[in-house]
């Protein structure tokens, strides 16, 4: 459970930097945050573009529950965010697939899908 | 140092919740999650608006450090947001001091200069 959380810490950690580097301002918001708001992982801002992101590091599709959606959907509609869930395969690049997508389809994200769907960060954060 | 902890944490805690109830995502991000990027205690959004939040609660006046009136700014150069340091005292509502004000005062607040110079919640979050 420890490494699982470490991994997934890991994982998000380097996006944040990433994003950094990209003139993006990013935070984390750890579990110990959370008190009970909507609050995703990371929220990125560049520009007056608000950026919400769910991270997900699996090796194995997954589901999204719904109370986590919600949250990613109350991001867009009353901040004007725009919401993704990430995913980080090992030995990839994250891929973001968009709040609506993800939506479409229950909640369900698998490798075709997400082969689909996801967008490289490059795409989403590039400009 | 814990109690001067647990009374900034409650202090934040209790800002976070009441600018829910007025209408904008707001997430802490506490120390824990601070990975050596400008990191604000609070960031609120509503409409695309994004804010930047200091927090303090103290009962004498203080300085704010230079590294932390530099990270505010980053969040107003870069991500479009306005920036205030909240400043809590015991028995009163938040006063909200514009960064630009601060940076006047070379990071002086005192209790003079937050009557001439700070916002009540209302009038920054209140629409």
């Amino acid at each position: 459970m420890l490494k699982k959380y470490m991994k997934g810490y890991r994982a998000e950690r380097h996006l944040v930097h990433k994003l950094s580097k990209m003139g993006w301002l990013a935070i984390r918001s750890p579990r110990s945050g959370r008190i009970g708001l909507p609050s995703p992982d990371i929220i990125a801002a560049k520009n007056k573009e608000l950026i919400a992101i769910e991270c997900k590091s699996r090796e194995q599709g997954f589901k999204i529950p719904m109370d986590q959606l919600n949250q990613l959907k109350e991001w867009e509609d009353k901040a004007g965010a725009k919401s993704f869930i990430a995913w980080k395969l090992s030995h990839k690049d994250w891929y973001f697939i968009s709040l609506k997508d993800v939506i479409k389809n229950n909640g369900n994200i698998g490798k075709k899908f997400c082969e689909e769907n996801g967008k490289s960060i490059e795409s989403i954060f590039g400009f």
